[in-house]
């Protein structure tokens, strides 16, 4: 565990070695928060949840931090609204690099000494907490880089893309009553525990994951301007929006490019689909004559597929297992209040962190939302 | 089925009788449609869904009348914004009562020389079509009188309230598979089929609705200022439309008093709950360390206890059944394009018209509406 | 004065004989004012300025109609929000004819039993009040009837059009000291006092109105895509609100067209240019190289030109002449508070009411409004 | 000029010598642009307005900076949302002093070989605009800083606020003919030109500016909930924003203190007020029964007062001058497209480059605004 928090909190640095000083600035919208927000907001989580409590005459390590850098718990305070993270210019970056180290050690010198479960539990918290962040950094700089005219490169080696070279073809699953949710010894979210049975009807799921090519044909095919493909509130989004394709695409000359974080790209036909929102996976599948998989067949469907390239859209509301119990104390802010309107993603990202997700983990954004690495895998 | 065609169209114009001209105009918010709209809207349903295609040499009562009347059919064409409804004084209310009468006469003509069953199923979709807005025109004026400091009634003698008086008891139910979904001869709605399985671990549901004392409670423990009670998003809500009771309580000199169809009055406090939103119904759950039935329990449970009073809010999302498959043409947009971002409620308010629902009936709002008469059931 | 009073009263009433019901309700946006208010509104203003002060034992008619009926007086109280309006169907039309009836009869009353030079000025100030509403009731119409795919007609016998056929020829002015602002006896606003010297430069003027076909031929010269035209907050407003033709213009199957108060016409080539904006009137200054007078050239000149079709849009800012100052009381807010980021038209309208305005009469209006009838003339 | 030039030049360099990198991004508001654009886009004025057109076989430094940093010149191409201004990390800000040296070294090439006038006048324009752009740093940078909960300091040397101890006293002026408008041979702006005569009333002016000490008293005086004191639009500006002291004025712990560029402070009761808008410099008069000057007066009084630490609101709207001549090409975009809405104000700021304003200078602001020095000097 030692070391995981040490690796841990190397990797979030080792990121953003990359940027130039005021890349770590940026929040062009509200729901993208600066690369230097993130380091410190990791760092506040360990301060306020484990040094705070645990550490023995520990202090703040400054007054205001916890109102700069708290996110959403209500149970820590007062805090600085969202969409003004990115008018904190002070403290510098070179502050918030001392800050980590300042935290780092004294967690370090804490697991030394500890004896706590508790602690340890909270630090394995912690350590995923960051883990998210860590995807975020690679989000948030994705989409700031690309309200940039000049399309900086973010690291021209990163490879979005790779799929393995197969034929998609379907699997086939029986109906019967299966078992959903956390089984076994290591980490999980509460979201994910209460396991529990569910029936499922028949179903096939796809081994593959669509493609841009696949996307650009249902794009062709004047998708975006037929009403019966799309939810109502989609409908009114494409539109208010101006919405017409996947969001980091871009027409060039009559020629369609892909913004990566490896630069503006021309589109690579074979290429995985990524940055849709459910909206849109839903109106292609409706396309296709096919439908999203529930996040239960996705679960049991899992193991007969290679998954890890993309957060995988499914048709699933994001709600409480039964049985759910939220953690107590201002951990229970983390997951249990966002569920209501969001949809599940499964799977995970190019961009998710070494040994964070899992096939009972389950990711939820809004359903417009598309600046992550979102894709689709088809059902029927 | 004639005879029930007949009764639906003459319900509508009697639910009126008590207004004022000036009445059948008002449009406060967008979400709430005139009186007048909706005489006009439901019987422009019958014209374009019937008339225009099966009755011979039919022709439109009034060329533009299909732009004013259309509410969000798309494949029905071009229509006014929905804000705009409250704009029209042209066509006069009296010139709408005109178009019933000629749309109504069609319809009872063809019914008589009619043998397609297509013809009968299309005239059943359109009366509880019409159904449906009778009591959108009480929840309308219900809102649209609330918006006026003299607080106009509706009708002093409707009885918003009545509740058996019986002690509230949990009933229980076993873990296992059942049959969800319409079974039977009847009519149902596309949303309601496709009967399949679904398992249930064991759950206890109350057989009483709650009640305002019990709210009353809940608000005056704090609970609108209570973060820990919320979802994220409805403590936004809350916060920023400064919402601290249901919708229409008003407290008046220190005294609770509830906005009715009979007129402003003091709070009922043995009353039922109405007019909260599910962001609401949630809070008020957990603050009971209890929750909301989902809409598969309570179909199971519905048999046990007594409903009628209220659309009960399920923790259930407005999702697609197993196999459900969409109307074609146009009448597929009745209900599949608003399966996003919404929350089953089952049951019927005392505002539904009279054999319009049934046990496997699915009712759908946006979790934070609250002008229909919405109450709460709790689970556990 | 009595007779004065009677048939101002009474042309408020006669204005909207040709209504029905419904039209008395209408407020399609938050600037326009149902026809109901209106004929309450200046009722009201009777009521609380003058019966309530100085008609002995006064009752006030209804205690809640001053919070639905004042307008803008803080000193007269709280009100109904300004775009609340048009949701209050009741009191009912008929209820509010009985309101003036009343207000109507006991101004008659007082007036005849009155010595106080003080109730002859205020009930002065009602009578122009009164006909700066009527003038409003038929602005808004024909603003909420133009809302109307429809197009209702308001008067089929109203002509907005007459200009006598004369050639536009420019009179000359040359440079000195000048007296602005009211002399004589009768009525006039405060805004009008204190009269004074101004230094003018030569200035040249036109003897006639512009045309709807001169403006037809800055829309063909595509000025409204000329940003060197436009001050540049007008051209945000165009571009925000596509803004390309003046307000009642519209383009039918290739031709021009114009909504007036008798009814969607074919667009009269020779008619006054009506509707626009003080920026489009700007603009179409700039195009010809030449400039809207200001309101100190327009008084001088004013004697040698026939006016009384259009409000004339000037140059000047509605600011206080010197030695301005506010009546006191609430009568002080009748004015002086609106004395900033607003243009001063001059002139009147065919619309306005007789016996209403004067050389020295400043109206005012925000720079992007063009409900009202307004025009332009030229100077340089 | 070339030395005028130069010192120019550097002297914005100077003013950002004691930033931190990140500094320079700061964007909070979208009238606030960062110090790294407004450096710009200073020197892309130099580029596209002299080099590219007189500079012999000049090569734009960057084919995308002139979409990055044009501001508002419709004739010089698209350009970027003005809210994105502070999305852009890169350019770097290094990469930006190399442009600014660049630009700069071409410039002087130019004029050492120059001996066009026309070249001469464009680069005093650029010296100009460059000036006024140097005080908007100092103005943007103290709006961004203030949003930041640590305050940070911007210069600990920086005095905003001496006033010289006198007392303060009433000047008298006779009414008559006075010349308005700039005279001589120096550089003005076209705004200043067209030298003119106006008639002026008698009126008395204050030698002092209003101080801390008496807003204060203003205050106490519940003028922030008095609307009689204010323009109807103001009181609508002060209650949706919940405005009630000078822009950079806090109440900590029930002591009122002033943020300025030497970090927050303790207010100075007898320091010079700042930082208001119009329409609280004219409720301010007003509740004094006192009034702002027109531009007119304070043009013909100002050689007897001491003026230059604020810029202080006039009463006069910003109008063009009779004769009012606009710059030919995209020069013409300067100042005349925003003669509507806006207050002139005289005099200049602490802030204010030296060698900038003049007694015929007109600044201009909406009434709203106040993230400018600007403060108040009485007229009657």
């Amino acid at each position: 565990m030692l070391q995981e928090f040490i690796n841990t909190r190397q990797y979030s640095e080792q990121i953003c070695q990359v940027l130039d000083l005021e890349d770590y600035l940026l929040q062009p919208e509200e729901h993208v928060s600066p690369a230097k927000w993130h380091l410190a907001h990791t760092t506040w989580f360990f301060e306020v949840f484990i040094l705070e409590k645990y550490a023995k005459d520990y202090q703040l390590y400054h007054p205001k931090y916890p109102f700069l850098f708290n996110s959403y718990y209500e149970l820590k305070g007062e805090r600085i609204q969202r969409n003004h993270r990115g008018n904190l210019s002070r403290p510098s970056v070179s502050e918030i690099y001392k800050y980590r180290k300042h935290v780092t050690e004294s967690i370090v010198d804490l697991l030394k000494n500890n004896d706590s479960p508790e602690v340890e539990k909270r630090i394995e918290i912690g350590i995923h907490h960051e883990k998210q962040h860590q995807e975020l950094i690679h989000s948030d700089l994705k989409f700031s880089f690309n309200e940039n005219p000049l399309f900086p490169v973010f690291d021209s080696n990163f490879n979005e893309d790779d799929q393995e070279d197969f034929i998609g073809e379907w699997i086939n699953f029986e109906e019967g009553i299966y078992d959903i949710g956390f089984a076994g010894d290591g980490f999980c979210y509460d979201n994910e525990l209460g396991r529990h049975k569910v029936f499922l009807q028949d179903f096939k799921i796809l081994n593959k994951l669509v493609t841009n090519i696949e996307f650009l044909e249902f794009m062709q095919d004047g998708a975006y301007k037929n009403p019966l493909l799309w939810h109502a509130e989609a409908w009114d989004w494409i539109n208010e929006k101006g919405i017409n394709s996947p969001k980091y695409w871009h027409q060039i000359d009559g020629e369609w490019h892909e913004f990566k974080l490896n630069g503006l790209q021309k589109l690579d036909k074979e290429g995985i689909l990524s940055h849709i929102s459910f909206y849109e996976a839903a109106a292609f599948a409706q396309w296709k004559n096919l439908r999203l998989p529930t996040e239960f067949e996705w679960e049991v469907a899992q193991e007969k597929f290679n998954w890890g390239k993309r957060w995988e859209w499914t048709e699933s509301a994001y709600l409480p297992y039964p049985n759910y119990q939220k953690a107590s104390g201002a951990l229970g802010e983390y997951n249990g209040k966002f569920m209501v309107n969001q949809k599940v993603l499964r799977g995970c990202a190019v961009t998710t962190s070494p040994n964070h997700s899992r096939p009972s983990y389950r990711n939820f954004f809004h359903p417009h939302l598309r600046w992550q690495f979102c894709g689709v895998r088809l059902a029927k």
